[in-house]
């Protein structure tokens, strides 16, 4: 059920960055807040970085990580192309639920790797669950936001 | 952890009413879209109705649900009392909370109340639990959009 959570959530936003211009998407969702350019990079890097999170993998673009997640928006500052943002985005995501079919549901309950095995003995919750759980959240936040973009 | 989840988007979204005075509340989150009141009587009704579709009693504000789920929003129009909504708020999650502290694990796998038996049989993922993921994701994308009413 949270995983398929999660894809609902991808399928939705997906649309969103579908259905807008490039033009939109360097817009502010709202005045003086992130561009949709700058949360496209921040979920493309998000997501891109549940792969070592899970235990799956490398991230295929570390290098969005720094300036789309931990720094603020930087208006005005070139950014990569929204195409090739949105060709990473699928990219992405399409890694990501590879993995995700794969895993045997007994597998969504092992640790994550930001934790600790002795942490993990005490605090079972944090798992791959609870990873999935909480991004789809995050996820969900921003949707909020990006919904602004539409009839602009 | 989806209950957990669910807590942790209500103190957030909680914390946000909080810092927020009457004033800022009456502002549309941005420009055109809902007002800070209006959503706060969303979140409200729809709390206030998983009581009923959770099998755990009835709503309490059930004069809510029209004019702040099925209706859109109309500006200009009387509202409740801010404060009274604040109150109602609280209200909601507690009743809510109180319920999901007394279910035993397997109980979040029972149907909610707008499956058939039936229907049930074939889905079974229409559990409670899946009403309350989905809940959480519907109040994250709601709180994304009202962090915009902040530094207003």
């Amino acid at each position: 059920m949270a995983v398929d959570a999660w894809k609902l959530s991808v399928k939705r936003t997906t649309e969103i960055f579908d259905s807008l211009s490039d033009e939109s998407l360097y817009n502010e969702v709202s005045p003086g807040r992130n561009t949709g350019v700058y949360l496209l990079g921040h979920l493309v890097a998000i997501t891109d970085r549940m792969m070592p999170l899970l235990g799956f993998g490398d991230a295929k673009y570390p290098e969005l990580f720094e300036p789309f997640v931990s720094e603020s928006e930087k208006k005005g500052e070139p950014t990569p192309l929204i195409s090739d943002l949105k060709a990473y985005w699928s990219v992405v995501n399409e890694r990501l639920d590879q993995k995700l079919d794969e895993l045997r549901s007994e597998q969504f309950f092992d640790r994550h790797t930001s934790v600790s095995e002795e942490d993990f003995q005490k605090e079972p919750h944090r798992n791959r669950l609870n990873v999935i759980i909480n991004r789809t959240n995050h996820m969900e936040y921003h949707r909020g936001q990006l919904i602004f973009l539409k009839d602009k």
